[in-house]
C-alpha cells in the first residue's frame, strides 16, 4: 500500500463528464489498496472568467479580494470530484486550502506555502476515505485566503506529499510525460522515461511547460517523486523526475532540447567599462518589473563594453524607452536590439562529464548556416540565441544531431 | 452614528454595475457616518447555475458537497463588491461564513446559526471598513462548510444584526417595501410604512414572498429592527417590520391581503370518526415529505367524518396515492380532491380587537358569488379557500371592502 497524491490540472476536470473520469482514475488506484489525496486546479476557462469579473468591478483588483474571488473555482471543483467519486460508491471528503490548513505568507495572488496540517488527512485516508484538496490556495496567519500564482495548483500537490511523505506525487496533465522536445516541431521526438529535477527545471524555464517551475524546485528540495502523466490516457508510466543519484541508467548526454519564441534581445553599445554599470542598467529594468532573461557583457576595449540581454517579448518597447532614458547618464554609445529572436538550448545532466557538447552543437548549427547571435552556458544546458526564423530548423538539426530521434 | 446591517440580494448584485451601484450606496450611509455591515447573496442566477453543475456529476448531490460548492457563489459577491468599495475609496473587507465564524449546527443544505463571531467585525468597523459578509453560509463545528437553504441570506443578515445589536437590518430587494396586496392584481395596492412581526409572517407564508420567513422569525425573536427596501431606487423608507408593541398609531383592521396560487385540496371522507385519525391520515403524507398547510375535520355524523386539508399543487397526485393506499385501512368511503383551487387571505394584528372582521369578508365574496370552499383562522388572519378562477376578483374585493386602497 502507498500513499499517491494525485493532481489534475483544469483541462482534466474541465467538465462534468471528465471530472466523473478522474473519479473512476482515482477509484481504480484506490482499489488497489493505495492512499489517495487528490488536488485540483478550477475547471479549465473558470479562473480567467474570475478575472474578467472582478477587472469589470475594479481595473486593479485589490489583491486580498481577488484572492477571495480566485479561490472559489478550485473550491467548485473539489465539491464535484467528491461528488463524483461517492456517486460510484467511493468515500471521499473535500477540503479548501483552509481547511486542510494550507498555511502561506500573507503574499496575496503569489504566497508561499509556510506548512500544511496533515490531522484532517490522516484521519480521513485510515477511514478508507479519498481526501481531495483544493489546489492553488491557502490561508496565512490571520485567516485571509491566499492564492499561489498561476499553476500554483501543482505546488499545492507536490507541497501536500512532500507533508504527508507520499510515496509518489502524480501530476496529471493533457500530455502523456516529458518530451525530449516539442513533438509539434519534430515528429519523433521521444517521450523521456525518467528526468532529473534539475534538467526539468532547465526544460521548464525554457518553455517546456509541463510542470510549474515552483512545484519542481519543490520536489527536489523535499525529494518528493514526482511523475507527469496524461489524464486522458489510461495506460503509460509517464516521465518520472528524480534525484540524478537515484538514476542508475546510463546517462544519455543531452536529454532534451528546449526552445522559446517569446524573446527579444537589447545591447547597450559603448558603456563605459567601469564597476558598477550591469547594475546601473539591469536595476533600472527590475524597477519596471521587466524580467531578464540572459545577461552577456563582452570583454571591454578601448575602456568601453557592450552589455546585452534578453527580455520577454512583449516587454521590448518598454524595455528600449528605458535604456534611451538612461543611455545619456550612463555615457554609453547607443542602444540596439532585435524582437525577432528566438532561443534554443540543450539540456543534460551528462554534459557535465562530456566535454565538447557545445562545440558539437555550434558545429551542428554551423552546418546548416544558422548564425548564433548570443551563448549562455550553466553546468547542464547550453543555449543559444537565434533569427527566430530559424527556430525550427534548429531544433530538428540539435534533435537529431544529439541522437535523441534513436 | 448608528450601526447599521444591510443586506443584498441576487438581483441586487446581479452583474457588475449594480455591484457598484451598491458600493455606492453603502458609500452614502457610511459617508453619513454610520458603521456598516454588508451581507450579500451570489448573483443571481449563480446558484441556480451551481445546482444544475452539481446535477450533472450526482443527480442526487451529497449534501457536504453541495454546500462546499454553493457556497462560492456568495464569496465570489463578497470580494466583487469589496473591489467595487475599494474602488471608490472606501475602506473594505470581505470575509466568507467561515471567516467571520457564522457557527452552525451540521445539517448541510439547511443549516442552523448558532452563534457569530464579532471579533472581526467590530476590529474593521473599528478600523473605518465597511465588512461585507457572505450570506447564506456558515461553519459548523469540525470547519465544514455549511449553507442555510435558499433565501438564507436574509437569516445571514438578521442573525448578524441580532449578534452585532445593530440599530437596523435592512434588507435591499427589488421591490420598494411591503405591500397591502401584490400591485400586478391591484393597481392601487399600497406600501404599508410598518408591519408588525406576526403579520409578515402570515404576509410571507401566504406568499408575499419578500422576505424569508425564517429571517422574520429571527428578527422578532431577537428584536431586530427590520427594514425593507428597493436597491434600484434611491428614495424612499421601504416597509419597518416592528414589533407590535413599539407601534403608537392607530392599527388598521387588516393589513393586507395575501393569497397562494399553487394550492391543491384533498379531502378523505366518510372516515370512522375515532382518535387517532388525524394522525394515521396526516402521518402517511409527512412520511413522503409533504408539507401540509390548512386542516380542517368537520364534526362528524352517523360515526363518521370528513377529514380535509390542502398541500402544494406538485404534490397532490402524489398525495392522491397515499390518501387512496391507505382508505382501506381507514374503512374511509372515498378520496376527492380538488388542484385548482386558491388561498386568499386577510391579515393585520387589528382583527383581534375588531370582531366581525370575519363576517365583513364572506359577506364581501358573497356579494360577488364567490364560493367559499375551506376556511381557516388565526389570531391575526382569516384564511379561504376558493376556486382559483375567483382569484383575482376575491383579492380585489377585500382590498377594497378593508379600506386598503385609502
Amino acid at each position: 500500500m502507498a500513499l499517491i497524491v494525485q493532481k489534475y490540472g483544469g483541462t482534466s476536470v474541465g467538465n462534468p463528464e471528465r471530472i466523473k473520469n478522474v473519479a473512476k482514475r482515482v477509484a481504480k488506484f484506490q482499489a488497489q489498496g493505495h492512499q489517495v489525496v487528490v488536488v485540483v486546479s478550477a475547471m479549465s476557462g473558470e479562473t480567467n472568467k474570475l478575472v474578467a469579473l472582478c477587472k469589470e468591478v475594479q481595473a486593479n483588483p485589490d489583491p486580498r479580494e481577488l484572492d477571495v474571488v480566485l479561490s472559489t473555482g478550485e473550491q467548485v471543483t473539489i465539491g464535484l470530484l467528491a461528488m463524483a467519486l461517492k456517486d460510484i460508491g467511493v468515500k471521499a471528503k473535500s477540503y479548501t486550502g483552509g481547511q486542510v490548513k494550507v498555511l502561506t505568507d500573507s503574499v496575496f495572488t503569489k504566497a508561499r506555502i509556510l506548512s500544511i496540517g496533515e490531522e484532517n488527512i490522516r484521519r480521513d485516508l485510515d477511514d478508507g476515505s479519498v481526501v481531495i484538496v483544493a489546489g492553488f490556495q491557502g490561508v496565512d496567519e490571520h485567516g485571509n485566503i491566499t492564492t499561489l500564482g498561476r499553476g500554483g495548483s501543482d505546488t499545492s500537490g507536490v507541497a501536500l506529499a512532500a507533508a504527508l511523505k507520499a510515496d509518489e506525487c502524480q501530476i496529471y496533465t493533457d500530455v502523456d510525460g516529458v518530451y525530449t522536445t516539442d513533438p509539434r516541431i519534430v515528429a519523433d521526438a521521444k517521450k523521456l522515461d525518467k528526468i532529473t529535477f534539475e534538467e526539468m527545471l532547465e526544460m521548464a524555464s525554457l518553455g517546456s511547460k509541463v510542470l510549474q517551475i515552483r512545484s519542481v524546485e519543490f520536489a527536489g528540495k523535499y525529494k518528493v517523486k514526482l511523475r507527469v502523466l496524461s489524464s486522458f490516457q489510461d495506460e503509460g508510466e509517464g516521465t518520472l523526475i528524480t534525484v540524478e543519484e537515484d538514476t542508475n541508467m546510463e546517462q544519455p548526454i543531452i536529454s532534451g532540447i528546449a526552445f522559446n519564441r517569446d524573446e527579444a534581445k537589447l545591447t547597450m553599445s559603448g558603456v563605459p567599462d567601469k564597476p558598477g554599470i550591469a547594475y546601473q542598467i539591469l536595476g533600472a529594468v527590475a524597477e519596471a518589473n521587466i524580467d531578464v532573461d540572459m545577461i552577456i557583457q563582452n570583454v571591454g576595449h578601448d575602456g568601453t563594453t557592450d552589455f546585452s540581454f534578453t527580455v520577454n517579448r512583449g516587454e521590448y518597447a518598454k524595455t528600449q524607452a528605458i535604456l534611451e532614458n538612461i543611455k545619456k547618464t550612463l555615457g554609453a554609445r547607443e542602444v540596439t536590439g532585435d524582437n525577432k529572436i528566438c532561443k534554443v538550448s540543450a539540456v543534460g545532466v551528462g554534459m557535465r562529464s562530456h566535454p565538447g557538447v557545445a562545440s558539437q552543437m555550434f558545429k551542428a548549427l554551423a552546418d546548416e548556416g544558422i548564425n548564433i547571435q548570443m551563448i549562455s552556458t550553466s553546468e547542464i544546458k547550453i543555449s543559444v540565441v537565434i533569427d527566430e526564423k530559424y527556430l525550427e530548423l534548429a531544433v530538428r538539426v540539435l534533435h537529431r544531431a544529439f541522437g535523441l530521434d534513436q
